[in-house]
C-alpha cells in the first residue's frame, strides 16, 4: 500500500511538470511527439527517415532516451538538427523532469517540432506523461500481431500506431489485418500507418500525418 | 531518497523469497531458467520448440508471465506439460512472490525442469531474482546488434544469450560478430547460441545446453 501511495505521488509530480511542458509547447506552437516501442522496433530509424524529409533550417529538435550509450544521439545528430541524449542510468522510462531539464538550454521560440524517443520498453514509459501532444507506438512486424492484446496500456494511450518493417512481411508469420483488429479492439480510435524504414514504403503517409499535426499545433497558439 | 529506500526494501523481500525458491529447487534437483527479452523476440516460440524435444511424461513445467492475456499459456499447454499463466495486471516484470504463489499447487518432487517466461521487457525483469539457476536473454536479429550496449543490465546477469530468428539474417542489417562482441564486452563469460525457431537451425545446440544443465542440477542435489 505504501508503495502504491508513493508511486501515486511520483506520478502526480510528473503530471504537474508535464502540464507545464504542455502549456509551454502550446504557447510556442510546438508539436511534441513521444515515441514508444519495444527495443529494436525501429524508432531511431524512423526518426532518421523523418529528419531526412526536412530541409536544412527546419525548426526541428530531438531528445532521445536510453539507459546507456549515446549511440542514438550520434546517429541522429548527422542530420544537422539539435539533438540531446537523455541517459537514464538504469531507469526504464523517461519522465517529465528529465525532459524539462534537457530542454532548458534550448529556446522554444525557435522550434516547431520536438520528437522524443523514449527508452525501448513497451510497458513503463506508458505511465509517464512528458507533455507531448500525442504518444506514437511503433510496432515492428517481427514482434507478432498479438502485442496490442498483451501490452494494452500503450495501445490504449497512443493516437497512432506505426507498423514498421513491412519489408519483412514475406519472411515472418505476421498477419497485418489481425494486428490492426487487435489494436482497434483495444483503442477504436487509434490511427494506423504501415511503413518500412528500409525501403521507404509508406513514409509519404507518415510525413503527411506529421505535417497535418504540425499545422494544427501552429493554429492552436493562443492569440 | 525515500523512493530508493522503499525500492531497496521491495527488492530485499524479493531476494528473501527467491532464496527460498532456489533452495527448494536445489533440494529437488530442479533446473529453473528465467527467460528475459523484448516483446516479440521469440521466447514463446523457443519454449514451444523446447517442449517439442521432450518425450511425453518428461518432468517439465512452465510458468509464463504477461501483463494481459493467457495467449502464451494456451500456446504452450498444447504440448501436454503443466503450464500456468501469471498475469501481472500491469506490472512490468515477474517477482519471486508471484512464482512462489503459482508453484504452490505443484509437487516439486515431480519436476526436473521449470521454465519461466518473463514479461517481455529488457529492463525491469533484470532486477527481480526468481530463484532461477540462470537467466537467459533472448535477442532476435531484427532488434539490432547494439542492444547489449543499450541494455547492459540483463546481458551482464544472463549466463546465456540466445540469438534468435537467424533465418531473417539475409533480410536485416545485423552483424552477428558485432552482436557477439557487444555482448562479450558487457559480460566476457556469457555463452552465446544462435538459432531459428522457424527453421529449427541451431536447436540441437540449445537442447544440448539444456540437457547439460539439467544433469548438473541432478548431481547437485544434497545427499
Amino acid at each position: 500500500m505504501k508503495r502504491i501511495a508513493l508511486e501515486g505521488k511520483v506520478l502526480g509530480e510528473n503530471d504537474r511538470i508535464a502540464a507545464e511542458l504542455r502549456q509551454a509547447f502550446l504557447e510556442h506552437g510546438i508539436l511534441c511527439l513521444n515515441f514508444i516501442s519495444s527495443p529494436g522496433s525501429g524508432k531511431t530509424s524512423l526518426l532518421e527517415r523523418t529528419l531526412e524529409g526536412f530541409a536544412a533550417g527546419a525548426r526541428v529538435a530531438l531528445l532521445t532516451g536510453d539507459i546507456q550509450t549515446d549511440n542514438d544521439a550520434r546517429r541522429l545528430a548527422r542530420f544537422g538538427f539539435p539533438v540531446r541524449q537523455i541517459t537514464t542510468a538504469g531507469a526504464c522510462h523517461l519522465d517529465a523532469r528529465m525532459v524539462e531539464r534537457h530542454l532548458r538550454e534550448w529556446d522554444l521560440a525557435k522550434l516547431d517540432l520536438l520528437l522524443i524517443e523514449n527508452v525501448g520498453n513497451l510497458v513503463c514509459p506508458t505511465s509517464y506523461d512528458l507533455g507531448e501532444a500525442a504518444k506514437i507506438v511503433v510496432l515492428s512486424v517481427t514482434e507478432g500481431e498479438d502485442k496490442p492484446l498483451k501490452y494494452p496500456g500503450i495501445f490504449r494511450k497512443a493516437e497512432l500506431m506505426i507498423l514498421n518493417k513491412t519489408d519483412l512481411l514475406p519472411y515472418v508469420p505476421f498477419d497485418v489485418q489481425t494486428a490492426r483488429e487487435n489494436a482497434r479492439g483495444i483503442n477504436p480510435r487509434i490511427e494506423i500507418l504501415e511503413l518500412s524504414c528500409q525501403t521507404g514504403a509508406g513514409l509519404d503517409g507518415w510525413r503527411r500525418w506529421l505535417q497535418g499535426r504540425m499545422e494544427t499545433a501552429r493554429q492552436r497558439v493562443p492569440a
